[in-house]
């Protein structure tokens, strides 16, 4: 495989470059930190140490205690033990509030429990720049909703839903508030001391942290059912600690945490814009999917009307610049995107959309190089599609 | 905290050293391959291809085909994704068999399942050598039976169970048939194009690969609901690949099946003899638990009657020498061990036994610290005692 010379990798909301601190981090835990947490003896207690202080940097992020910290395989399986959770708590409640535009996975399980019959599922709309309409999720809660679970920001268009004032909503009204916050994490200043959701899943491999480990925050004083059993993590998720993932993970939300105190995201939020505006004003058939609503920094999607993003993507590819048609969660590719399709794209304008998803590595140098590649790339298209 | 200079790991069934070779490509995955193998550029093609040759070098070491590995994020979710997926598949089966001397994950799960009414729960006895009785295990299979899950080896006493018989009894009675192979694979040679196993479990870390990744073997042709939905592993197992652990793991599969081919096994079970012979010679006290069975080559469990294990532990510990009581996987370690307590040891004969549990990586010399250090710790542990 020939892999171009400069490369421009604009699809961070599909994973990250992990930091080189978090490489090196896992470096050290797997070649000298080796040991079970759960073992007494020194190499134990030493893997034991870097979960402690892993745990520490997460909640630091998070605006959260350490003991709120549950480590997880991924974010799938944070969001899973949410949603499994909520259903088992309660037997008298068993309704679940969604968004239509959550990750395919949260729509797979929320389809799987209610062919089962052990949930009712409602799923909120959005509108046309994919924002969630607050009296909408104020008329779905009733008394047997156990969760209102939100994404925090979409993957594919960055649009960012109104968590404080949903989870709020949700807990004047006795349910449970989950966030699948795997977008948000390290891009968006997260306080959990004040904004009062239950439950936020969260994911290492999206903010420049190691595939393969995620983490579950369940406030304090909520009882959680584990969805794997076991003693770790105080009985709330079996199975040995991913000692080096959790440290890398740690390191993440560390380096994560500085960038957005020191401002980062304005800088990519400008880098952001900068594309936008250079594609729009190249290109008269753009159009920023989302682009008038309240976005995370990093994301833009935007629709090449009448043409067909995977020839587009193609072409970019073989330039070496990486970006994706809807998420790289989407199952083959052949369907159009639920998040656009929500938003009332048709078929042929969610074909015709690219997500493009900037990083703090992310340099001007990068977005320059798209803005000279680009125009030529989808005329190119445009005459085929003519 | 003082490391001692001379550190001897015994200690390897709660975790193993991951091996340079391992180490080395998680660190090409992390540092290069870091895409997400669901992207179609470049980069996710690349993460793809690491996961492909990662799955045919795990499917190697077992004897299956490259389609029936999924990769989890450890042994425990693969077990529940067995466990849980059993009772899901024919409401008419609801019935579980397995041995007392099970995982505590696993044990804590079934109790789960039979305290909710899902499943009813037949735990096989073992005798004072922890070996099943066929007999009992024939007896226990009904027509509801769904599943017989049986370790292939123990994790604390390193018994191996009669795997190929016992799966062979199980399938002529219709019931699917688990074993979770963390302690045996990579130890014993394993081939499931013989053995009518339809579902194993494996974990990295036990292997001298990486911690949070284990796969699920599925016999071709089963079709099994996933404990965690996405369209990852053909729907069998949400969320994205952890790429580099399955590179790492894939990579330690390798070196395992290298290693078994080469006779390596029984390097490590001289080793395992002579120390264990060493101690009997030297104390009195000493006898091996589980001596009579068929056992994996690298357990040694002994009980130094009389004694207090934690006690001893802690002087090795002290003098660099890490083993352990029971297992790193049972909670706080207050509780005598449920294993030994099924071979009919009381709380002072458990109390009593020592774990030690070697690897490829051990030395003689290890062997032979561990024979010059402990006859003196056992004595001053002994006059406490007495």
């Amino acid at each position: 495989m020939n892999v171009p010379e400069q490369q421009v990798y604009l699809d961070n909301n599909a994973t990250t470059r992990p930091a080189p601190e978090c490489v090196a981090a896992m470096a050290a835990c797997l070649q000298g930190d080796w040991g079970n947490p759960s073992s007494k003896h020194g190499r134990g207690q030493r893997a034991k140490q870097r979960v402690l202080e892993a745990r520490g940097q997460v909640a630091r992020l998070l605006g959260a205690q350490p003991a709120e910290i549950v480590f997880t395989g991924g974010a799938t399986e944070a969001n899973h033990a949410a949603m499994l959770g909520a259903v088992r708590l309660d037997p008298q409640r068993r309704h679940i509030v969604a968004s239509a535009v959550e990750h395919p996975s949260t729509l797979l399980l929320l389809r799987h429990l209610e062919a089962q019959g052990r949930a009712a599922v409602t799923l909120l709309p959005v509108d046309r720049l994919g924002r969630l309409d607050l009296a909408d999720l104020e008329r779905a809660v009733t008394p047997g909703t156990a969760l209102v679970s939100l994404m925090w920001a979409n993957n594919e268009t960055g649009v960012l839903f109104p968590i404080e004032q949903a989870a709020a909503l949700a807990r004047a009204r006795g349910a449970l508030f989950h966030t699948d916050a795997v977008q948000a994490t390290g891009k968006v200043v997260i306080d959990l001391a004040r904004v009062p959701v239950d439950l936020l899943s969260l994911s290492g491999h999206k903010l420049h942290g190691p595939q393969g480990i995620g983490a579950l925050f369940v406030r304090k004083g909520l009882r959680w059912p584990p969805l794997l059993f076991g003693h770790q993590e105080r009985g709330r998720r079996g199975g040995t600690e991913n000692v080096p993932a959790i440290g890398g993970l740690g390191v993440a939300s560390a380096l994560a945490a500085q960038w957005l105190g020191d401002g980062g995201a304005a800088g990519v939020e400008a880098m952001r814009d900068h594309l936008e505006q250079g594609i729009l004003a190249r290109l008269p058939c753009a159009t920023v999917n989302g682009g008038g609503a309240e976005r995370v920094a990093n994301t833009a999607n935007i629709r090449f009307a009448g043409l067909d993003a995977e020839a587009i993507l193609d072409k970019l590819d073989r330039a070496g610049i990486y970006a994706s048609a809807g998420s790289a969660c989407a199952a083959g590719g052949s369907e159009p995107s639920h998040v656009l399709s929500a938003m009332g794209l048709d078929r042929s304008g969610a074909a015709a959309s690219i997500r493009f998803s900037l990083s703090r590595y992310t340099t001007r140098a990068d977005i320059d190089r798209v803005l000279e590649v680009l125009p030529a790339v989808v005329k190119v298209a445009g005459a085929v599609a003519a």
